[in-house]
């Protein structure tokens, strides 16, 4: 593929003829070229049980088809029809309080009722029948963010299901659950239900099973409309990816089931911690694509939503942050969506279009940013590089995400982006990578708060360090087992004797609290009472009841050193330990994958994040102006630079 | 009318014949001349189904009469007894969430039960056969504070009726609703349900005509009573309208239904913001009379509730909110609740009769009022004077209520009342008016965040300026029409041609984040990228990312004059900017309507909201003193008086 | 007796036969004399319906025997297993919404289903048919921290017998109820409810009444469980009393129901706070003992859990808190639990013998006590010497945890910890009294906020004034009767005599809110517009709408003084209104109970709860070190003596 691709989610049914034609009128001006068309218009095309209208769709799919616009076409199944919840009202998602859910926004569906699975394939039987053949096709798009969790009885019997295939027998399930605590051992598959509403706290470990059985279940439900539409058509399949604090699915897992990860992205933060989100997004979808290739699917083109607001984007940063996702891997920049709705719910998402229409600087700065795409599509591809790994593990999310902990303050993927962020400041680039990797091409691999782990997992990090690896453990790592089960004798369980280091109280700090060390550097959070067996002291404890004991060792392991970091280091003392100096420039690099690195072409992404021009050395040809670059290249405040070396 | 109403709610069934006798000794002393009777009596009344008390009532009718205090007699509708959901469960309110709510409090019915609709007319069909000819009577007074809402499927039904009157096909409703997106298209008006608790973000349009409908089907009940009574009884009939941001009832088409204007009224500050609550009430009630007298049904004499906890009312301040509610129209002064209750809810609710007895400061002072308003009837039934307009517009509060704004900062009420502040802090008096009224006997009028407009309210401002008027357009205005659709080609939509600016994006401000104006003053909350096509700026925005940009932009139009303000301007700013002034004395003015203005009586209410005595020009009577004013007159801090002048 | 109990909850079935023995092992090392077995063994002993499986715990109980531990059975009715949730699910609780909890942590029964009943008092007998010749027993534990609630429709019906029995008619319930105001008069029983979620506020005597059923429900559960045992088995039977916000258990009604109070303890404060509310729970425990021996059933061996995070106990603070409710009048130190669990929902509940394991100085430390603990024996069973006394009321508690307060700010539970917090900073001790208690033997009786009492009481309290006592009532105080009605004529109706004083109006503090008294000191929250009508003013309040008023006032009745205070006071201002100073050192005497006091043998606890040495004048022997103390003792720093004196 030697081209990236550009545009965005196009809604035409809100929309009449005259407007479509203007539609690809202004794409071909912006330069788009692929489209997701029907994610939400199950209603549109099913408007009522088994009477089609595909007549509108066969026209805007022609349209586009004319005006050189090519179509991921979505199965729009996360949205059924209102009519749909009339007939099946066991369909509607039921609450953890019990509170079955109506139809009127969207989502409105548990994934376990056989009625919305077998319509889901259906409609998608349909779309492939009628479209396989069309030729402004590129790709398929199956339903949209999976996510939507139900509790309802229906998802009960498919959870008894799941545990069955699980852990084989109840003694099992009950070991694993810890259920001989508050008399919860279960003598019947049918006592079993999902984490709803109860009197106090919820039994850690089911709680977990239940996101590990919604993760799969949803799978399913794209594997049956992934194998429907194989049947007929052989274009690659995906559906986009959502990453929230509330999405029960195991993307690393699912990776492999898609024939291209696409991730939605949408930064909550309005300062520079939005291009620092789209850095650890973009690592992020591209560890879950193994390295390869991916695609942005969805951000928004004008503003930054930081959960209470929708904060207008300044000038240049809607193509500063497509860059940086191309920098990390992403083959294109999509939105959603293409023209700002006129109504309804998410009529203040920002558009390609917006509501002040083609004519406003927003789209202008579309059109431009559609111009300068084609100059960089020989990127498309080719591999990211980097030399440090950071873990990342959803499945000790959802651990952390239990009410058992000892401390409301514990949050992982707040440790991840901690760690993540640790580097990007340094513009240095890293991957995530899943527990049980091959790490060893890696020189420092990270290890956030990792609270549950696998004894896999825990060899194959040890091994990773005799192999000569740096490895850095974070505070409240290695705790539990994968049955959420306390590795007894001393914290961190799994990494007791890789770190020579035994922990037998942990010292939560208040909120807002800090903690002095001995370097002069600042732990936040959370402090362990750490016992140096077998390992050196980097840094201790200053004042307060650890003073003295020590907040970081280290041990040599084979040929490779094995740290602890008992507590949250703020960015500042973190840079001071592993050496990084903060860099206002953002460096990512590319490269050919030609087998022998020789030959192998580089495309180095830079992004200057400062206010002040910054010159920084390079030689190549910058791809943006088409100038040659002779040493060094002069990038101004907020600018950007692609520059291909041979 | 040549006298003003004074007395309160007054709940005899709480109390045995002893403590009656007192009580109406006591409302001699104190003047009182109007109680509401039965608000609350329905289980005294019809303790079990059918079966009537009236005994009890007949003598405190008696009673009352022979003290020669009127009754204001009250349906009992707004609390059914225990027994009624009993007999009709399916008539008690169910939550978006679906829970049903059990009686033991008060409002537990759903206004579209038929049950309930035929019980409440049969009360008040029973109470209107035996009371139409007492001669105590002096009007009716139907349930109490419409509002409560319901979700059940008897109110779906209803809601599903009324949609069909209002759009009249389903292919309107899709239309309107934009129920394209996320596929939400109705094929049958069965599928169309209340905005109860759904996955994500409720369908604006539907949330909207939620509240119209409640307000109209609430309307109808009312009228159902009204209707019963009329047949009977020729008095005046009416019922307390209650303002908060919960109600879904439109006052102001209400007004045209009853024969009084009547409102109740409880500041939520305890500063001097009380008072200016207390002007904003009683101009919004005004307002929806349509200038015509109205009357305070109901307020605390004693204390504030500022939601946290009940704030006791310093002395004279009783009066000073009871004669600021008169000097803006009310003919009268009337409390909830004449005698404190013993146990109950609201045992702590202040009332005349405080539970000290009354032998009590408070009752002195009520005492002490009643002895003042005789003096002042003469003001009944004249005319409030303002020549400045604010907008006020119930359908664009519900529009700005739901979940879909781009900044949960916008706040149509509160940008209502800042508007009001900044005028009343001058002592200036303001009307409020309904988008389409005639407006052109006002020298400014100020329309604050009208969100929503119909093409005819837009026409009928522009119409406004066209005839000399002065137009001061808020931030956030003429966004969408009545289908809650965004009027497309660049904000703000309706308004563009007539104030001469375009505006691409919204800058919403961060919490508590001010901006910068060039002419030294500040905006908050929200900021907009103006551009000024056919307008001259008035203020610009300094620093930030509009730095530079208009803020405030004027534009002359045939004889009148079209303001853009972007921003929320505080109240220094907004004085400077319209050329007001601080000042502590507040003064309001009624006057008679003779005609022909010449030989109209003037009288001006003043109040003194400082500390500090303050000497004010004045000629003629001071009435509550009885003293002749000549030139000028001497008010204490706190003061407040009435002067006629001939 | 002459030992202290020491030891915790034992759960075996979360662990194997090898974990057992070594149990025993250690519990012999560390002192341990009791264990709890089996509070949430329901499941593991009838694992389905009918079929029982004793033999892990006949195994358990003989290990236990053998290693010299006794076993305080507990019958484990406070978690029933899924299998009857299933069977039963009529039993599942009902929250006030109407939603029915699913089993899957604990407590997941309503006290009022039949089936709930019976199957718990089957488990009992099955328990106490097999073990009550076990030589191990030394007493039964019934359920476990009584206090969940139920909204249910079977729970509804109880109710309503309640009320029957309570007040005999329906004409007493409405007039006790209020119900005349909102019109909820009640025609038929059948008509009432449980407080369910309701449209407003809910009735307080409703409100009130049902936390008191509840509490008698409870106590009916536990008397049938107490009379199945007790037929079979003559031990001690006791149940562990919780103390919270959110259980409605009278515990000092409860108290004459058990063979011996016990209760569980865990601070939630980390810093000082958890020394003083380890002072209060224990002053309250024995209160409800009736001044008799108790005992502390659970306490957390390693951690203080402020509701965000379990924050580790400093080395000797585990000792520290032991000592101080054995100073207090308690028999024994007993723990939950005793090993940490390994998973499940309180797997960071702290434990004798924690993750680390028993080579961990939080063990060491339970050895260490358990080494000291025989020392002390010969406290067991003698008294605690206090003259001062403080008034606790659960009724109270409950009146004023409804919603209709005029102040937010009103907290019962902060106003009686406030009183005892200004005896404990000047280390006096303190006894809690019922309202309607002898008095007569104390110096000194405060009353905070006795906001309902009833007649008896106030008789009974100014009966204690006359007879010579020092009465000091504070704000807010005899409002209302035990119907929550008020006593009208002004407040503090009930005290209103015995004071001389009568207050008009309340004038709630704003949050955070200060008024200045003309001694200095200054109060909070709260302020009243008091008048001395025959009462001396020892304090005015300076400023504000009350300046010159009396804030504190005293009278002289017969022999005695009765004070008023209208105000919150900080803890400087009380101590110095009642002439405490502030004392780093903690002193508790117990002293046999001989009959005459002549031949009593006195032991004083002394804590220095300070950083600093302090050295107290003592004589006798020091029991921990067995050396004899001769006119002194030196304390160091959080250091702790107990001095026996002759």
């Amino acid at each position: 593929m030697t081209r990236l691709w550009y545009g965005g989610d196009y809604n035409p049914d809100q929309w009449d003829l005259s407007v479509w034609k203007d539609d690809v009128e202004l794409m071909r001006q912006a330069g788009v070229n692929l489209v997701t068309v029907g994610v939400f218009s199950w209603s549109s095309l099913e408007p009522s049980p088994g009477e089609y209208e595909f007549g509108w769709l066969d026209q805007v799919l022609d349209l586009l088809h004319a005006g050189g616009v090519s179509v991921d076409l979505a199965t729009p199944t996360a949205s059924p029809p209102p009519w749909f919840s009339r007939l099946h009202p066991e369909a509607l998602p039921v609450t953890p309080d019990g509170v079955r859910l109506t139809h009127g926004s969207r989502d409105t569906y548990c994934a376990c009722a056989p009625a919305y699975r077998s319509a889901a394939v259906g409609i998608a039987r349909a779309l492939v029948n009628r479209y396989d053949n069309h030729p402004a096709l590129a790709m398929w798009h199956v339903h949209n963010e999976y996510g939507s969790v139900c509790y309802c009885s229906l998802a009960a019997e498919r959870f008894r299901d799941w545990l069955r295939e699980r852990y084989g027998s109840l003694d099992r399930l009950n070991t694993a659950w810890t259920t001989a605590f508050w008399s919860q051992g279960y003598a019947d598959w049918q006592d079993i239900q999902p984490p709803r509403r109860t009197q106090y706290l919820v039994n850690p470990t089911q709680f977990l099973d239940y996101r590990r059985f919604w993760s799969d279940e949803l799978l399913k439900a794209f594997l049956e409309q992934k194998a429907e539409i194989r049947e007929r058509s052989s274009l690659p399949i995906t559906t986009n990816f959502v990453f929230g604090g509330w999405v029960p699915v195991n993307h690393a897992q699912w990776a492999s089931a898609v024939d291209i990860v696409a991730i939605d992205h949408y930064p909550s933060q309005t300062d520079l911690g939005a291009e620092e989100q789209t850095a650890f997004g973009a690592d992020l979808a591209r560890s879950w694509a193994g390295g390869k290739p991916w695609l942005l699917m969805e951000q928004a083109a004008g503003t930054l939503n930081d959960g209470q607001r929708l904060h207008a984007k300044e000038p240049g940063r809607m193509a500063r942050h497509s860059l940086s996702h191309i920098a990390r891997g992403s083959n294109g920049a999509l939105f959603f969506q293409w023209r700002a709705s006129r109504g309804g719910s998410e009529m203040y998402h920002s558009a390609l279009v917006p509501h002040a229409g083609a004519s406003s600087r927003l789209f202008r700065e579309v059109t431009d940013l559609g111009s300068v795409l084609p100059r960089l599509g020989e990127v498309a591809d080719s591999k990211v590089v980097a030399e440090v790994a950071v873990l990342w593990d959803v499945e000790c999310w959802w651990a952390m995400q239990g009410t058992h902990l000892p401390s409301s303050s514990l949050d992982y993927l707040a440790a991840v982006q901690d760690a993540h962020r640790h580097f990007w400041r340094a513009g240095v680039t890293v991957d995530f990578a899943p527990p049980s990797a091959d790490l060893s091409s890696y020189k420092l691999v990270v290890v956030p708060s990792l609270y549950l782990i696998s004894d896999e997992a825990a060899a194959s990090l040890a091994a990773y360090v005799e192999g000569g690896g740096q490895l850095v453990v974070g505070y409240f790592s290695g705790i539990v087992d994968p049955d959420v089960q306390v590795r007894l004798g001393g914290y961190p369980g799994a990494f007791r004797s890789l770190l020579g280091v035994r922990v037998e109280e942990f010292h939560p700090l208040p909120e807002d609290g800090v903690v002095e060390l001995s370097s002069g550097g600042q732990g936040r959070l959370w402090s362990e009472d750490v016992e140096a067996v077998s390992a050196e002291v980097v840094d201790r404890y200053v004042g307060g009841v650890l003073d003295g004991k020590p907040a970081i060792t280290r041990r040599q392991v084979g040929a490779g050193t094995a740290w602890y970091v008992s507590t949250s280091l703020d960015s500042e003392t973190a840079a001071g330990i592993f050496g990084l100096s903060p860099s206002a420039v953002e460096t990512v690099r590319r490269r050919t994958n030609s087998g022998d690195g020789d030959g192998d072409t580089t495309w180095t992404f830079l992004f200057n994040h400062g206010d002040a021009e910054v010159v920084v050395p390079a030689d190549g040809v910058e791809l943006i102006s088409g100038v040659k670059v002779d040493g060094e290249l002069s990038l101004p405040g907020g600018g950007y630079a692609v520059v291909r070396s041979p």
